[in-house]
């Protein structure tokens, strides 16, 4: 058990923390697709977010918590995707330097995008290096400050802020979710979102979705220990690739996370056409996960209100037209 | 000149009336995309609007105000897409009977949508038949109050809390729009959006944007009469075809509307892949020329800040596939 661990209060700091920056995203539903789940779905718009997804909460949490003496230093993060980019987004905004190590094969758009909020790129070589390493080793050489894509208290606690606003929300639609389904990589969102709603709808139940094969919390909850994934599990989430829950997130996820759900590429892909259809958003893989569960009936709807984050946006249009054929 | 214009004041009744069941669309914007275009461009989200467009928010502004002892006479409209879906929508909530006469070659799609809302969907041939004569002459037989696409007070007002809420964002976002930019078709959404800026931002240069061809407002407002549209214009804006702004709408214009663009369907493909790539939004090819009119550099953007609002996502995939891969 680590040490200490985030706590609804540490979401409201948070919250006051993002405020200025980060987009309050409206939680939508659709009166048709309600009608043909026979229950009512409500989907949190994080492909809204700064970035295109909801890692900029993290990030800007994050980065805002580092002592004004040691902003000069900069952050060092390592991610492919969302959080290099909310991490790069975060700093520009607070003025720190950022230095995102990515993986040489990583999508060009996202190094590119990466880039483009202003950040330094160190490729690396993710079959004959670690990034963790180079990572740390950054981190030293230079004193900046790493920021970790999930097991760190200060990104669970910003990634939180989507719970205490599925609240508001929620209460000012008059309506009490049974249950809240956020997709799950290493577990900051889950997580987060647990502790948001723990001093507000304290009896909504929390799942992660994760893809089948990646689905190590699920796992890992259901055994009481932490699982790690096969080392060949693939799938088109590609923001859903941890190989295991972190420390401090499967501490958490024990107290406040119900259960994990587990869908397959062929369903996410139905899941982002019909959010797409029904919804008129773009959802990136990972980010769909959470309507694939509700659609398949994995996650029971019927006659209940259920609240899906719909994480990111994230996608190549190529992509994204093959979801739409399918 | 019509008898009594629609005011201010009437959009702040229609926000009152429409606040317990319309979404507050969020206004968005991409800080990459931003540095692209060497200016602020903030959209208003209309897509994710009940019914996946604007129209909603007149169609139960409108059907509110039918007086009480009206109501169960029920409502008659005539639309091919996304005004009857709005009406369909409205009426149901409002538990007023609904009648659409669409064309028997529209979408199968949008005629399903409307009959799912609980409507009565009356098909009629538009090349034999004018819908005009059967709206009115259902509307006597049954006694049902019509409700017009868009020359209407309460109409226009319903649309024009788009305006209210654009204001009130973008004051929250600590910034005044130089240009606020709508699509057209018959008018009722820009002059209605004009309005609703009036009290709020009495400075704000409010402009409509047409397809190229069915620029009916942008030639009438360069002229200073009515012109319509030639008989075969066509555009991939299956939102937009209306022949001539109507005449209430056309009186508002004249004072309040700056100016007319005009864009091309290729034009609006691009900006259809633009705001999915960048803002994670589903655009109809409609609901993209304001985008297109910006990307284009018809709408100058370099140091200034433009409110784009993007009226609708009621697309279908295969032309959604198509702008991705354009």
């Amino acid at each position: 058990m680590p040490d200490s661990l985030p706590t609804h209060d540490d979401v409201r700091h948070a919250a006051e923390r993002i405020r200025p920056v980060a987009t309050v995203t409206p939680l939508i539903e659709s009166a048709l697709l309600n009608e043909e789940l026979g229950g009512r779905l409500l989907v949190k718009c994080e492909m809204l977010q700064k970035t295109g997804s909801f890692k900029f909460r993290g990030a800007y949490n994050r980065i805002a918590m580092i002592p004004e003496a040691s902003r000069k230093d900069g952050v060092v993060a390592f991610s492919s995707g969302n959080h290099a980019q909310g991490v790069a987004a975060a700093a520009r905004l607070l003025g720190v330097d950022a230095c995102i190590i990515m993986p040489k094969d990583a999508p060009q758009t996202k190094i590119d995008n990466t880039r483009a909020y202003g950040a330094e790129v160190v490729l690396y070589d993710r079959f004959g290096e670690s990034r963790e390493e180079i990572g740390a080793r950054l981190a030293r050489e230079r004193g900046s400050t790493l920021v970790k894509p999930y097991d760190d208290p200060g990104i669970i606690a910003g990634q939180g802020t989507i719970g205490l606003e599925i609240a508001a929300q929620s209460k000012a639609m008059g309506v009490t979710p049974d249950a809240v389904l956020t997709a799950c990589s290493g577990g900051g969102l889950v997580t987060g979102v647990a502790l948001g709603l723990a001093g507000e709808m304290p009896k909504v139940d929390v799942y992660s979705v994760e893809p089948v094969g990646l689905d190590d919390m699920a796992r890992s909850l259901a055994s009481g220990k932490l699982e790690r994934n096969a080392a060949d599990a693939r799938s088109i989430c590609d923001a859903l690739m941890a190989p295991t829950p972190g420390d401090i997130t499967f501490a958490i996820a024990r107290q406040r996370v119900r259960g994990g759900l587990a869908v397959s590429d062929a369903e996410v892909r139905k899941a982002m056409a019909l959010a797409f259809r029904h919804l008129k958003i773009v959802c990136e893989p990972g980010g769909a996960v959470g309507v694939a569960a509700v659609m398949t009936g994995k996650m029971p709807i019927k006659g209940r209100t259920v609240v899906v984050v719909a994480s990111g946006g994230n996608v190549d249009p190529a992509l994204f037209r093959e979801a739409l054929a399918a």
